[in-house]
């Protein structure tokens, strides 16, 4: 079975935000992000597919297009296709995202 | 900006299983399923779709295809396209699980 236990699978480091891959396929992929406080995923844009920020722990602050929101562990965002969005961890704790990509980009 | 609170959506019945719709586009969907000790998502099979289980609380007793595990809190399973899997929370926990399929079932 294909099963992972991510609450073992966190890695920080103080240079950048970490991409810890759980599962990638043809059609879609599911990452956890790490972030120290004050780590950012710059703005960027997926032209043909949906992404789903679901946070795990801490706080982030996330930019969708114009719109930029406070949201916490237990807190999801949907970015469609197209939009651009980014993520910060505004600190004081660490900030662990589930993260969820489909279709999976070429 | 398209954000849920998971946290304040979960609903649980003594009649069966509950899914709440976080998101659905025409690429994706993604629920959360709320199980009462005892209750089960019987053996079914996506032919064409990817379908992730990550248990936020709770406990699960996860079947794909001929192998059963005890899946917990922090534990996420993929489930390949074609493959039976059932889902059942063997308590003494009530158990929820954020759940991902892609491409979303026409």
């Amino acid at each position: 079975m294909d099963l992972r236990d991510f609450t073992t699978m966190e890695r920080f480091s103080t240079e950048k935000f970490q991409k810890i891959g759980l599962f990638d396929t043809p059609r879609m992929f599911c990452d956890l992000y790490c972030f120290e406080p004050g780590q950012l995923q710059s703005p960027h844009t997926h032209s043909d597919s949906d992404k789903v920020y679901a946070v795990l722990e801490g706080r982030a602050e996330v930019t969708v297009g114009s719109e930029r929101a406070q949201v916490r562990a237990g807190n999801a965002v949907l970015i469609p296709p197209g939009s651009e969005h980014a993520l910060r961890n505004p600190g004081p704790e660490r900030l662990v995202v589930l993260v969820f990509m489909a279709p999976r980009p070429g």
